[in-house]
């Protein structure tokens, strides 16, 4: 790109409006202007730049194809998407994207298939993707892979990003992760959560599963959290208390005990339980229903406990942590590294905690998400596969979607110093900015000459050809180190008469080397980056 | 592209829900889908085709740059763009664009400028660009070269496509162009309009300027226009009149003489008239009037007139005509070949005329649109640079839309035959169609061999790589001819066998050829496509 013709300026000073520290640098590169409070205009320098980013986010798909959806009317979104009328399902693209599957795909033999298309969303540029498979088993293994594909390339990138379990969740999974990086405006509030609004879920970090098996421990007369966490020196959170219900629910007509689990630090929110099991009436279990079916008042847990009238929920608090410290359904005695999953299993999960007050949370912003949706959504508009054994079964649909902005943002956040923007070579828009002093039509013709044959060779390159009189050296330089480009060629005029140029890495020493070794010294730069 | 994994079935016959031509072969041929009513899926194939369309769309463009804008709000936009509030403007870029322009653009030495976008609008993809010059007599020489361009581009694919004059116009201009197709089912109607809700005015074919100078002609008792065109044997819409009114204006202390010029077929909206100049009272002008200003009743024309009193308005009918037969202010005779803009002009143009029954029309539908629309928005917006004079001047703004969906669909009633659609080779998402009934695993290696060479040399194939028992050599040939691609190579068993494979181009004859040929007969018909 040549700078002479390019719609993109670089700014000496923060922006006035309020932005994120990422967005700010952003703005004084050119990638980005606010056009208006909260609308955002990306230069064709910032198009670059989504670009190579956008490359990278659809490398770990499997065989990607394009797809240009639209939305379906509100009411149609609402129809399928049930409770969640009237928010982020007015743009979904789920509806569409399985009945276009419903006529293309009859077969398993078809499958898996991953599908994307990139489109603004809210007047923002997301990247979407879709896998459909023809069974939950092998949506679940293909979506982990992406999960671990994807944490791996933001860890590559140096994002302070944490992915965390997120259920229940937007297409109603059993397996979904949002990345999030922590940052004090962040939306979504980490560990512990604040409802968001958008994603209609809480969030938790995801906790190391235990390594050691379940151990039990006495606790002489311990009965509450509270006792406990000081008996044992943990904190509250490091628990697993159960809290039980006697409750009437929809098509059973006995009285039900209800045993919610819950991390120790959180209470239970009386009607998110009710309303997920249905319960006409609901009073606190008496510690005659506890014994009944074989837990032990002060030191109950689920773990170990089987009989008809008991429901265990779990709330996403303890389904997302690792080994907790439980009751043992035994007297004066706890056990440690109780994990859900591998210890005790739960008929329902989901929130079912009260929100914490906020300022005991983690904020975060929201870069992408990924759901294992499951078949619920195919169920309900009829696309469904032949399967291996012959029988029509609805795909099973997973999602991945990234909020460019954000990611973006949160990246010039780490990869900057103070002349401004820094990219990993990989992030970069530009391998190099090739500045021209030149000013005789001489050696202006030796710049061109370079910039043509670094072209030819591959290289994408910031040619700055500014005239001589709208630009000093300096200014050159500084440009060139606010937009981050991690490597500058300067074609001195004095230099070129000689047949030289000062190469300079970003953040190194420079280094005056001849015109003639540049390409071959850029060649083996790059092999070294690429390696 | 291989057919085993592409999401892209075709249909054997036309689907169900009622749609234009075009859009139904593409539906067969595996583009398109509707999703429900209105809504459109474009499917993998569907976006490389639209990928090689809109790559055609760039080329005319000069260096352009892209961009990533999002709609101002509603209220934003309204404001700027005056009386269209809560329309289409809804979602138009000029303003975010504009605004870009504002802190990018300084000097008149950055232009001339061309960003474009690609986005959805009202759910369907569109190919926009917008023009930036430092005043408009270059942007009216850019838009006129593009007006040109685009034309001699619809040409070349044989689209029945004209270019219609549209004046007024969504952004005010002076120079605007819609390329409408017709076709029954359009929206737009041409010759004498009906009004279109999204384009909110009238559309008019543009005919050639008069070649000749104007001509008296003798026209002995002929008061009428219906005398006037029996009389010449003309239509009436061969034929200016002028109908005249004395009306209090605001601004004007001294009663005016309006005097409305109209094709002599269509009947003059006085509302319209009313609201253009703001009268407070209208009504007929007098015989006396009329001479006052130096008119001569019963052949009448603003040809020579000039009064301090006289108000001259034309409507769009008679600015995008070309000479029509008008009076001559002189008894008993008129005027041949009479051109507005070179025999008389006037103070206010635009749709001041009556709309005229829709079955005296000829629907179309709009494909895309180019507007040369000046410096006004750029003022509003305060987006100016500095002039080669040394003064600030607003930015002249020009636009081009083209509507993908209704382009393709025009494309596609004009490319086909009863096999199906049938691309030009330069529009055709695919060189050819690679067909492979290998079944042992000797000969699919060599399909696959052949597949990777093919690629190798740069070219686009969609490779029918299915399992045998997925479709017999029938079903391939048929749906490789549904989907148009202009060239199929089939390598059959037996001839895989004896290193043959079976050539056919498009509408012509089979033809057995050496495997080892392939490559270097495609490469001769290649070159034969692009010279």
């Amino acid at each position: 790109m040549r700078l002479s013709s390019l719609l993109s300026t670089t700014l000496r000073q923060d922006p006035a409006d309020p932005a994120p520290a990422g967005m700010k640098l952003l703005q004084r590169a050119g990638y980005l202007r606010a056009t208006s409070p909260g609308r955002l205009a990306w230069s064709p320098l910032g198009v670059a730049a989504l670009a190579r980013l956008t490359t990278h986010l659809r490398a770990p798909l499997d065989a990607p194809q394009p797809l240009i959806l639209a939305p379906e009317g509100p009411a149609e979104q609402g129809h399928y998407f049930g409770r969640y009328a009237g928010g982020w399902e007015a743009q979904a693209l789920e509806v569409p994207l399985l009945r276009l599957a419903r006529s293309e795909i009859s077969s398993y033999r078809q499958l898996p298939a991953t599908l994307w298309q990139q489109r603004l969303v809210s007047g923002r540029p997301w990247l979407e993707a879709w896998v459909l498979t023809p069974d939950e088993e092998a949506l679940e293994a293909e979506m982990s892979r992406l999960q671990e594909a994807y944490s791996d390339l933001l860890t590559r990138w140096d994002l302070p990003g944490q992915p965390v379990a997120m259920l229940p969740n937007l297409l109603g999974s059993a397996l979904a992760w949002t990345w999030a990086s922590p940052h004090p405006e962040g939306s979504l509030r980490l560990h512990a959560g604040q409802m968001d609004s958008r994603l209609a879920s809480l969030i938790f970090a995801q906790g190391a599963p235990a390594a050691d098996p379940m151990a039990p421990v006495e606790t002489p007369d311990v009965q509450t959290i509270a006792e406990l966490a000081a008996f044992l020196q943990i904190s509250p959170a490091e628990t697993a208390k159960v809290v039980c219900y006697r409750a009437t629910c929809a098509g059973h007509t006995e009285p039900q005990l209800l045993m919610v689990v819950i991390r120790g630090d959180l209470e239970v929110n009386e009607a998110a339980v009710a309303r997920r099991v249905g319960a006409t009436t609901m009073e606190p279990a008496s510690e005659a229903d506890l014994r009944e079916v074989g837990a032990v008042p002060g030191y109950a847990s689920p773990v170990g406990l089987s009989h008809p009238r008991l429901r265990v929920l779990a709330d996403t608090s303890v389904v997302a942590a690792g080994g907790l410290v439980a009751g043992a359904n035994k007297a004066h005695t706890h056990l440690k590294q109780v994990q859900y999953g591998r210890d005790y299993e739960a008929e329902l999960t989901g929130n079912i905690h009260q929100l914490p007050a906020e300022e005991e949370t983690l904020p975060a912003r929201p870069l992408g998400r990924l759901e294992a949706a499951g078949t619920a959504l195919a169920e309900g508009v009829g696309a469904s596969c032949m399967s291996s054994q012959g029988r029509p079964e609805p795909l099973a649909l997973g999602y991945v979607g990234w909020d460019l902005t954000e990611l973006m943002t949160a990246l010039c956040e780490v990869h900057h110093d103070e002349e401004g923007l820094s990219w990993p070579a990989e992030l970069a828009p530009f391998d190099l900015a090739l500045i021209s002093l030149a000013d005789g039509e001489e050696t202006i013709a030796q710049a061109e000459h370079l910039y043509a044959a670094l072209l030819a060779a591959g290289f994408r390159v910031l040619y700055d050809d500014r005239a001589k009189k709208a630009a000093g050296p300096g200014v050159r330089f500084k440009d060139a180190d606010l937009r981050g480009v991690p490597l500058r060629i300067t074609l001195g005029r004095r230099a070129l008469s000689e047949g030289g140029a000062e190469w300079k890495a970003r953040g190194g020493e420079p280094d005056l080397i001849s015109v003639d070794q540049i390409l071959a010294r850029l060649q083996a730069w790059r092999t070294a980056f690429t390696d």
